[in-house]
């Protein structure tokens, strides 16, 4: 049994208390979050204890720790956690700094802890499969990958301002699956970005809508369509195309059930939010997560996954202000 | 918080055992099973105790128990602890025999205690999107129902023989879904059978292929289309047509992914067994029974819907045999 | 090239005039109809002549007659090319009265004319496809045939009260459907039936919803739903469940757009009527008949066919009345 | 009725010259080709005559020109049909150089004829109803368009050296369609492109793959995504996001046929050849261009749009040379 102190009792924090509760391998030991109402209201529901940081890094009981907290706390807890010999996983990014990740990176390395980076969307069943029959060959040798990606609604310009921008917040995301899909590294990036959905956002100085293309060296290709708003749920697809054929992974709806009228053909929705989209995967990362903690395997997504991602977004960023191709 | 008694710890038993157990309002208190290793194994997971069919009905700590044994075992064990003052939520049928289940109920009724029959196709949520679209109106007066429901493959010969026929078996769950979509009694039956799928079925007196056809008091009818096999998976349907429009509830497919090439388009299959595809029903179901505990609901399958539905097999047994339509 | 005389100007004289002015092979000799306007706006519309019935037949220059005149007319028009030796295409059915199919298709047999009788559906290349792809092997042995065929709209009670009733008339199609999918002739059947749609339907003594089952020697099994109304245009699909997997022909879209919007995802309405749903049968049945005039081909639907198809009907209703199964 | 002189009796003539002739108010008057077996064919089918196209021009009876020939032939057959009064269709592209179109297009205005450029996908139903449908407001401001077309396999080389390369040979097509959907001219174009499917076509020095990014004034987005090549048939699709939804148009498949075996569920592929896929699209182009000759219509498709889709096409080609994104 592993026990984990689990850093944010947010939202996210309550997803991974809720599949660190009932995995068998692994108890919720404490909750740490200086939100004491939110931390409490975790611990009661899953007779966990309340500990302050320091308190669950001196906890010889605390095998590993998972950093749900706010963003720029990311990579400071990750050190104290390596430092303290506790496995890690951290929700994405590191940081929003592309330095101050690989300084942060350093330290993982050196006392030497697994640290698993949450880009849970690789643990989505319709994604893993789409890679999985690619790599079975499938489709032959893949080509070009269509990812789009688009949120139900916009975030309030309060956290845009804090976000580092929609390529390091949302299509950071779409890298690490571009990354995750091709398993090769792109040689090139180009963007292309608006504001068109939300005035706010553009007057905090970002977009809210965005086409990339990456190039690899073997010739194939990506593209990422991102949108901030989704009139019709949280829409999340992609499409491998292959010299023998073509991967899609559709969306999932909310149900089975189509209504025919004299309007047509009516069927449901996407299922509108992360929480629900991703809920299998969510659970899938963490049974991976335990894997980690027994020695069984190595953290599919690393901190230098997520370092890569982020330098595709610095670098997309780039190329949006320069109007061109940028070389990776 | 209620604690459960499970009366029996096989396949369907271990399904409940895990919805107890997570269910914030309930504990699985103890696990009753005359096989010692299945009963054994369970308890340990979820740490209830042993206990044996008298100890938990002289338990006044047990509030309700889910029975979840051989089929020729329900009634008594409904009655039992019916006379004990036990909620009870009891897996279909209550008896093979109508005259049984009556006798059945009758206790039940004496003593006043809740019981729920598990037809747990109910709480799918596809089909009772169905049901709730029809009573908003969505297509006008229903006039048609198509249920089709195949099984992956055939039971054994050995359980045929014990099963009470595929009529009490297997289309029992379509007569209760007809009786929950339609929301009115039929007025005649009648049936159609064939023995092609395992010649063992066939020397054991019984059919795996059949037609019914259902007519209502209000002219509406209802078709159910079975077979013990199905090359696919688990073909689990239903459209109902009505005078202004259609409802179709579709299989729940394995996942999203299409895969296009030289022969067409593949996608994955339904999910292939009734763990899986009825997993969020059987979630449903307890989520309902717990409200029955609470007193905040009636069952919405009581023992009477139990005993309608194996009227309409007894009596589909009888038109299957004479060769007509039987009123009802 | 051969001649034909067109017996019949109305709506589908004049889609047949069409596919026959247009085939490579076949020329619009004549238009033949009571009804001198629509008669004359096909000639002209085919640069064709106008004759009497008597000049047609009596032209050694029509080498058929394509007969889509009032059912009432079909078997004497029937005879009377017949003994003339035109090759006939007549449109279904023979005539309403079984004794009179049998005395006409003596006539045939004995002048020894080819007849082929319009049961187009079979030229529909999806329900062709599913009949080819069954004998292929591709679902194992055919076991169990659901058929649903629902029109868009009523037909006037005047047009009911001399239609021979919707088994005769709309059933007829389906009828011919299921002997074509499945290749074996029924050895029983049972009809249920209702008058949902149209209280004038009642009123003329005939239904307006239905459920048959076939039953065959190798104890395979039919079902055929239909109904006179479909809120959402013309429904027609049938599926074939083998011991090896299942083939669905599925309606034909309008189009192939869909709009995602806050109320889910709306797809076109299937073809509303059967002039739109069936042109290409109507071209391929044609292209088979001048496959019969070339004799490089024997009518794939007969005027056996036509008769079988009009016993079914007749047995159906038999069944109806006496609320059994009536043996074949 | 209108007389045609349908320049270029080959594959895409032949296309035409049916519409020509099936159509009420057009006769394919003449054919005008130096292939003589080719042409006689064509003519002797739809009993139309041979001319040279000195004869063609000279002809009072000849209404209109067809220009179906080869693609250095358009620029100076327009502009002898313009000399000669002649109203002109003329398949695109009208010259691979933009400087011969804009010269040619001058020699049309000042001969006042007028001129139709044949972007046969403007005529689709389904991108025409998706046009249709985003005016009417269904989807709210349009803001990203994806456009994935992707032919079956690629062109000889030989045919690649002279075809002006992909995007003015088979993505002008594309820049045609983004610039009829989104109804405004785009400000920056980006290309990427590489050599994936045929060493040949990289050895001609052109690319087979290619993603393209077009930006428009008001922010909006749209992306075109390439290839020369589909394992599973002619992939032509779009879809159109908006600030209230989505529209997708998606292929035709071959025939609504589905097949359920161990393997999954198999639906036909889309129709595999730009003569059937686009089959109703061309007989709606020539039922517009009658419009035309009647006076009721302007060409939905001028000169002006070949020209400005070809420059699309040069600057997308400047973009992959330069590796920027370039302003128009």
């Amino acid at each position: 049994m592993f026990n984990i102190a689990l850093l944010g009792a947010g939202r996210i924090g309550q997803v991974h208390a809720a599949n660190i509760a009932t995995h068998k391998a692994t108890t919720l030991w404490s909750v740490v979050d200086p939100n004491h109402e939110f931390a409490a209201r975790l611990a009661t529901q899953y007779q966990a204890r309340l500990q302050s940081i320091d308190e669950a890094m001196a906890d010889p009981n605390v095998h590993a720790v998972l950093i749900a907290s706010a963003t720029d706390t990311h990579a400071d807890l990750i050190e104290l956690a390596a430092r303290h010999g506790k496995a890690i996983f951290c929700e994405k990014p590191v940081h929003l700094d592309l330095a101050r990740v690989r300084d942060c990176l350093k330290v993982v390395n050196e006392y030497d802890v697994p640290l698993f980076i949450g880009f849970n969307r690789r643990f989505d069943p319709q994604f893993r499969r789409v890679k999985t029959d690619a790599l079975a060959g499938r489709i032959g040798t893949p080509e070009s990958l269509v990812i789009i990606s688009r949120d139900p609604s916009p975030p309030p310009a309060d956290y845009v301002r804090v976000s580092g921008g929609m390529f390091r917040d949302m299509t950071i995301h779409d890298f690490d699956m571009a990354r995750f899909i091709m398993g090769e590294e792109p040689v090139s990036v180009y963007a292309q970005g608006s504001n068109l959905v939300d005035p706010a956002i553009g007057a905090a100085g970002d977009i809210d809508t965005a086409f990339i293309v990456l190039k690899y060296a073997s010739g194939a290709m990506a593209t990422i369509v991102n949108s901030r708003r989704s009139a019709y749920g949280y829409d999340q697809r992609l499409e491998l195309h292959g010299s023998e054929g073509l991967l899609c992974a559709g969306n999932i709806l909310e149900n089975q059930v189509q209504h025919y009228g004299q309007n047509g053909c009516t069927s449901a929705l996407p299922e509108h939010f992360f929480l629900q989209r991703y809920q299998s995967a969510y659970a899938a990362e963490w049974e991976h997560f335990v894997a980690v903690l027994r020695g069984e395997a190595v953290p599919e997504c690393s901190g230098d996954d997520g370092e890569r991602a982020l330098y595709l977004a610095d670098k997309a960023l780039e190329s949006l202000h320069s109007q061109r191709e940028v070389s990776l």
